[in-house]
C-alpha cells in the first residue's frame, strides 16, 4: 500500500518532488507533538515548526471552522478581523514598524519585501548568504544559495560566507568577529559598485537556520545593518524560521540580536498550518511602495486566516509558550551538552529556545564535517519513532525544532532516543 | 464605527491597499450567493468567484474542519490526500496533461509557470496581452500589464493588443480575425528576436477576464499555440478565472477554445476561500525543470487543502453545478441583451456559463467607451444590494461573475435591479 501511494504520487506529482527520510513517512494523524503513521505508530516531532503551537491545536482549529463557516473573503471589502490581528501583530514589534501587508506563503513574503527593497531604494543588489533558503519564486530563488548554483543567481545578486563562529572564532573576541563578518557585507556592497549595480539591500534568517544555526557574535547584526544602512540599502529580516517566539527570549529573532530591521518577513509558525505570510514594514516603506505599484493578494488577510492568527497568538499567549520554549530548551540544551561529553561524533551544540543544532565532526580538532553519519543518525531516528532533520552547508548538523509545546517528557524521549541512535552508529 | 474601521484599517495596512466601490462595504456574513454588512443588510453577490461553489458551503466547511482536525502537514510526508487530489484534479485534463505542482495561490502558480517555461525552453521572453493581470510578484508583475507600467516591464515581455472583436470585427469572419490576432504574437517574437532575447512562451488567460472577456473568433487560441510552438515557445493558459466550470460548458477554458496547453495555471476557485492553486503540467516539462530545480512548497498540497479541493470537486459534481451554469447563464444572458435592447449606453453583452461583461458606450456607433458611467452604475448596483465590479482598459465594461450556485431567482434580482440603475442614471 504504502510503495501503492509512493508510486502514484510520482507518477502525478513527478519524481523530483522531495520526500523525507530513506523510507518516506506516511502520516495520517497530528496532535500536539506526536504524529502518527499508516501502521499506527507514533512518531515524536521533533521537527516542524508550522504547527507551532502542536498539530490540530483544538483552540486553532475552532477558530478556522468557526470563521469559515461565518465569512471568508478578500480585503477589497472592510473587515474587523485583518484590522484586529493587524494591530495585535504589530503590537509584538518596535513602534516604527507599524505598517503590515499580509501574503500566504514566505516566499510571498520575501518576493514582496524583495519588491518594497527595490522599489524604495531604486537599487537592484541583493545580498543573502551562501547558504540561504528563502522560499521558491524567481526573484526568491536567486537569492536562495541552497538550491540555486551561482550560475542562476543573476547579476543582482551577491552571498556572503556563512558566518561560522565555531571554526572562525579562532579566540577572536565578539567584537572583532562581529565586525569581521559585517567587513564581508561591506565587500559585497563594494562588489556591486564596481559592477554597476545599485544596491538595495541585505536579507537574513535572523535564525541562520539552513545555514546551521551558528552562535552569532554579539553586535553582529547591528554591524550589518550600519553597514547596510550607511550604503544606502535596507535590512530585511526573515523571520520564518525564528518569529514567534521560537527562541523563548524574544518575540522576533532580530530582537534578540539587538537590531531594528525596516522590513520583517514571516511565514510558517503564523498559522500553524493555514497558508498565512506577511511583511511588517516601515509604514514610508509601504506607502511609497503601494503609491506606485498596486499589491493586492486574493487570499490574504482574509477573515479566515486572520481568525487562524489570533487563536496562535492566543494560545501562546495562554500556554506561555514563550516561558515553555526557555524552559524546555534550557533542559534540552543541558542534555544535548551531556551527550556531546559522552559522544565524540558531535562536535559543537548550538541552540536557542526550542531550535537547536547539533554539529557531527568526524574529529574534533580537524572539525572535518560528518555529512554522511548525520544522514545516518536522522534515518536511525526516524526508525526509532522521532523525526528530524539536518541541515548545514556540510548537512552534517542536525536540526531540530519541536513544536512549542514539547515538554520536558518529550526532551528526554528526544535525548535518550538520540543516545541510543550514537551509541549504536 | 465604520469610519473608525476604515481609520484603524489604514492605519496598520496603509492607504492604498485598495477597497471596493466608494463607500466601502463592511462584510460579516456570507452564505451561498448572499452576503451581510454590518448593519445587517443583504447583499446579492454577483461578483466572487473566490467561494465558487456559494460562500461558506457546508461541505467544503465541513471537509476543512474534519482534515484540520486530523493531519495538517506539508509533502515531504507521504499523503493519501495530496495523491488522490491530483488524481481527481488531473482526470479533467487532457491525458498529455498528466502532472500537476500544487502551490497556495494565483501568484505562485504563475511564478512557477514562467520558471518551468524559462528555464525548460532556455528563453527569457514572454509574450501577454496589453491589459493582463497574472499575480503580484516581481516575476509575474512584469507581465500584468494592467499594474505595472511600460518601462517597469522589462526586457523580456513583450504584450499583444487588447483582442477586441466587439470593435475590430469590420465584418471579417472569424478564421481571418483568428488570423489576425494571431499574427500579432507572431511580430512580438519577432520583436524579441530582433532585441536578441530568446522567447520561451504566451501567458495568456483563457477569459481575458482583465482585458473584457471578449468573444474571441473561433480557432485563436489553436492559431496562436500554432504560432507560439513553431518558434520554440510554450503556452501558458491561465485558468485561474475560467477554470473549474465556470463557462458551464467545459471545466476548463481553453477546452472551450479547443486547444491544449503545455501549462495550466489555477487558483482562485480551487479552494473556495482556501489558499489553493496549482500548475498542471506536461510531464516532461515537470521532469525537466524538478530535475535541475528544486521545487517545494511548504503549505501548497497539505491534508487540509487537498481536502477542501476534493471537496469543491464533490459539490461542483453532486450540484450539477456546470449544468447550472449553463442554464442560469443562458438566462442572464438573455436578461442582459433585453436590457441592451431598452438601454443605449449598453454596446455589447457578452458572456458564457456565470461569466458576463456588459460593456458600455456613449454612443453605439463610435463605441466610445462610458468609463465613469460604468462607475456610477456599479456603485449604484452596490447600493441597490447587488455587488459587482467593472473591467476592460476603459473600465467601461460590468463584471459580473457569480457563485456557481447563482440561480434563477438571482438572476431576476440582478436583472431587475440592473434595469432599474439603468433607467434611473
Amino acid at each position: 500500500m504504502r510503495d501503492n501511494l509512493l508510486e502514484r504520487r510520482q507518477k502525478v506529482l513527478g519524481r523530483h518532488t522531495p520526500l523525507f527520510y530513506d523510507k518516506p513517512l506516511h502520516l495520517v494523524r497530528g496532535e500536539g507533538v506526536w504524529l502518527w503513521d499508516a501502521d499506527g505508530r507514533r512518531y515524536l516531532d521533533a521537527y516542524n515548526n508550522v504547527p507551532h503551537v502542536g498539530h490540530c491545536h483544538p483552540r486553532v482549529v475552532q477558530a478556522l471552522c468557526k470563521q469559515a463557516s461565518i465569512l471568508n473573503t478578500h480585503t477589497r471589502y472592510l473587515d474587523e478581523h485583518v484590522v484586529a490581528y493587524a494591530e495585535r501583530l504589530l503590537a509584538t514589534f518596535d513602534p516604527s514598524l507599524s505598517n503590515v501587508l499580509f501574503c500566504c506563503t514566505g516566499t510571498e513574503a520575501n518576493e514582496l519585501a524583495l519588491r518594497i527593497a527595490r522599489e524604495t531604494t531604486g537599487g537592484q543588489g541583493i545580498i543573502s548568504t551562501a547558504f540561504a533558503y528563502h522560499g521558491n519564486s524567481a526573484a526568491v530563488s536567486a537569492i536562495s544559495s541552497v538550491f540555486t548554483p551561482p550560475e542562476k543567481r543573476g547579476p543582482f545578486v551577491r552571498n556572503i560566507p556563512v558566518p561560522d563562529p565555531y571554526r572562525d572564532r579562532a579566540g577572536r573576541p565578539d567584537g572583532e568577529l562581529a565586525q569581521a563578518y559585517a567587513a564581508q557585507v561591506g565587500d559585497a556592497i563594494a562588489d556591486f559598485r564596481r559592477e554597476g549595480v545599485r544596491f538595495a539591500g541585505i536579507l537574513l534568517c535572523t535564525a541562520f537556520s539552513s545555514e546551521g544555526l551558528p552562535s552569532l557574535p554579539v553586535g553582529y547584526l547591528p554591524e550589518v545593518a550600519a553597514v547596510v544602512r550607511a550604503a544606502g540599502g535596507v535590512l530585511i529580516a526573515d523571520e520564518v524560521q525564528a518569529g514567534f517566539g521560537r527562541f523563548g527570549s524574544h518575540m522576533w529573532g532580530h530582537q534578540l540580536h539587538g537590531v531594528i530591521p525596516d522590513l520583517v518577513t514571516l511565514g510558517k509558525p503564523m498559522g500553524n498550518g493555514h497558508p498565512l505570510a506577511g511583511v511588517v514594514a516601515r509604514p514610508d516603506l509601504v506607502e511609497r511602495f503601494t503609491r506606485e505599484s498596486m499589491y493586492f493578494n486574493t487570499f490574504a488577510g482574509n477573515p479566515v486566516s486572520c481568525a487562524v492568527g489570533m487563536a496562535v497568538l492566543d494560545v501562546l499567549r495562554d500556554e506561555q509558550l514563550l516561558e515553555n520554549a526557555r524552559r524546555v530548551g534550557d533542559y534540552v540544551l543541558n542534555g544535548l551538552n551531556r551527550l556531546k561529553a559522552r559522544h565524540q561524533l558531535i562536535g559543537d551544540v548550538r541552540g536557542r529556545g526550542l531550535f537547536f543544532a547539533v554539529e557531527m565532526v568526524r574529529n574534533r580538532a580537524s572539525q572535518e564535517p560528518a555529512g554522511e553519519e548525520t544522514g545516518r543518525i536522522v534515518n536511525a531516528m526516524r526508525d526509532r519513532g522521532v523525526l528530524l532533520s539536518r541541515i548545514g552547508i556540510h548537512n552534517n548538523i542536525l536540526k531540530i525544532r519541536p513544536p512549542m509545546s514539547f515538554g520536558i517528557e518529550h526532551a528526554d524521549l528526544l535525548l535518550e532516543t538520540l543516545d541510543q541512535v550514537l551509541t549504536a552508529s
